[in-house]
């Protein structure tokens, strides 16, 4: 075994991943809009040893807006309040390259890096949603290897003006006037096929540099993409040969590029749910289910599967034929997924949306804190992770669980970067 | 006299307002970009009874960069965190319409009001400048009004998605499964000339409804805007008849409108060095001039005028065809007003770069505390202000004497807002 230590993220949508968390008694919907629910979970996770934060975003209030909290603010604002109340915890904000222009995305990460001394995060997203595009005046989205043509356009503009001020370009010197050393402050002049900018930014160089890039793409254009820029990939696949199949396949892409294989960190996404008991924990897992809307979450499901599942029977297999249609193209890979999981597991169709309802097919991990520790160990130890996003279902509650049941189990020096 | 109160902001860009500041001996001009910095103006400030903080804002880095100091953090991301550790002082952000979209921009507002529990504001600014054209991939900005036409529509369309939740839309029906009224949350499907949005905003309606909106064009199109628009206008004038015709003019045209004329506040800019003696204020001022670099300032003024000052007699008048040219069309009324000060104060062209380099053509306040506050309640009393955008020379110092040497003659209740 090598000595590299298990990362862990704290990702936070909303008020936790599970579709019905809102509806759990403990839980204060409300609460989510006001920043002591942020600096509540920012100081557990930073007391309990997680690495950083990670904020999910989608720039639409989504579909059944009656039924659902889909309500965000927006995470650069979170994050920035955050950096004034927190020391150590990383803060990563996900924004997407389809909507914004990269001098803005450039200075909000660059500015955050500086107010946080070093702790900003950029999660680049290229949105795949409709509602997104409508809200930004088009009409659809534009095709899944078009947003990567801008995705990658639009990341090599914001590296140039990060990288338009070297380290040491504030001299400073009042006696001679001199502010800055204008060979050490450099125009860009980037001029791509969706992007132009002059440069250089009006921001200095960040204490990282720049700030760390996560990604999340798992098409074959996402996983290239990744393995251009990513830091770190956060990845839905929640089988162990899946996910060791995704790692190994990362890190060639990484070494084939030239990277060093450590440089890119695989991280899946894990939803705990951890009790006292292995009893207790699935009691708690029943409980968040029976909140869930059925025909919510089947409809979430239709969508992404491309097939009205609405007159399907939900104690029956996922169809036969689901999965073979055109799905819709911007989740081709969430969708082989998905279909994955309900083939191998047997699952029936009330069991997939649950599944879905839960933390959207990520890997499911209910138990006691050893359990869920030793699998978290085990994937890191064959090859399937570097560390986990980790997703609780509710919050704050199953972050805390997470942090007093399992935390101690984990082989990783709490409160040491990975 | 009405009961109304003075309003008092204090504005802030980068180190202070003074171009030469950063070489004062008691400067750090590496601490703009770190949180200390701000968080100890910002307490300051709200100690010291300010209502808000200002953050001008340019997206660029300004020519002269070897020289000046103009980098400068996002100001959403430096309130954010001000939002976090400051209780009830204002938070007002410059954004600009020419190149952000009004879904962002409701967003973040819309999250920073809701973080801060309502002390949001957003200063509404079309962009002028060349370099900032060249950072978003244009080769020079818009004309004039056509800016001021897509100013019109951003601000059109980010009223709507701040309408688009009502203020008890989130019903929170734990039982039934429902979050949300969906007859109080809508889509705006805005379609303007410039923009379209579908909306509804992904943020719940803010406590305070919409942010606080600031304006400062004083152009024709300027004032037509802050008229429909602006809670509080930001002025420039400088001398009493010309900021009394500015405050009727605004008031009328408010009238106009339909609106009260309280609605709309009427805040000149004040550049205030206050001591102890008039003589010890003077000395600041002259320490501070000697730090200008003649050069540069005469670089920004040719700019600003449309014409090349390099050669001209610095201890002669302005010379008399200067101001009768074409300007540069987007500071037209910048210009009228900078020359107005030169002719009627018989100022040397030297004299004219100590104004523009204090404050930018802003009132220049040097004296004791008791003078400058006899010379603010003047304004206010004679219709000319109902505020002051207080921009210190050069920060904390100036701002702090400010507070300790004027705000005890102010007739302002302090800590209430006006």
């Amino acid at each position: 075994m090598t000595t590299r230590r298990m990362g862990l993220n704290a990702v936070i949508f909303g008020l936790g991943s599970h579709e019905a968390g809102w509806r759990m008694p403990e839980s204060d919907p409300l609460s989510s809009t006001n920043l002591e629910y942020w600096i509540d979970i920012a100081r557990r996770a930073e007391a309990g040893g997680f690495d950083a934060l990670f904020l999910g975003d989608v720039l639409a209030l989504q579909q059944s807006a009656d039924l659902h909290l889909s309500d965000a603010l927006d995470p650069i604002v979170i994050l920035s309040a955050l950096a004034a109340v927190t020391k150590r915890i990383g803060l990563i904000g996900t924004a997407s390259t389809s909507f914004d222009h990269p001098y803005h995305l450039a200075r909000r990460f660059a500015s955050l890096d500086h107010i946080s001394r070093g702790r900003a995060g950029w999660n680049i997203v290229t949105s795949s949603n409709a509602l997104e595009a409508q809200n930004f005046g088009l009409d659809v989205m534009p095709e899944h290897d078009q947003r990567y043509a801008r995705a990658v356009d639009v990341v090599e503009a914001t590296l140039a003006l990060w990288n338009s001020w070297d380290e040491d370009a504030r001299i400073v010197d009042k006696q001679a006037g001199r502010y800055l050393d204008p060979a050490k402050v450099r125009t860009v002049n980037h001029d791509g096929p969706f992007i132009r900018t002059r440069g250089p930014l009006n921001v200095p160089r960040s204490p990282q540099g720049r700030p760390l890039l996560a990604q999340a793409g798992s098409s074959e254009a996402g996983r290239d993409f990744a393995a251009r820029y990513a830091d770190l990939v956060f990845i839905v696949q929640s089988s162990l040969p899946e996910a060791q199949e995704f790692y190994a396949d990362m890190k060639a892409r990484a070494v084939r590029l030239g990277r060093s294989p450590e440089s890119l960190r695989v991280f899946p996404g894990i939803v705990p749910i951890a009790a006292a008991t292995h009893e207790a924990a699935e009691a708690r897992l029943a409980q968040m289910n029976r909140f869930m809307i059925i025909e919510h979450v089947l409809a979430k499901l239709s969508e992404f599967l491309g097939t009205d599942l609405s007159s399907a029977d939900l104690d029956a297999p996922l169809p036969a034929h689901v999965g073979s249609g055109a799905p819709n193209q911007s989740s081709q890979s969430r969708v082989a997924v998905l279909v994955g999981i309900a083939r191998r597991e047997q699952l029936t169709l009330r069991q997939l949306l649950s599944r879905l309802a839960s933390g959207r097919g990520h890997l499911l991990a209910v138990g006691t804190g050893p359990a869920i520790a030793a699998r978290m160990q085990e994937w890191c130890e064959v090859g399937a992770a570097d560390g986990f996003n980790v997703m609780a279902p509710v919050m704050p509650q199953d972050l805390q669980s997470f942090i007093n049941l399992v935390m101690p189990h984990l082989n990783i020096s709490v409160g040491n970067k990975p």
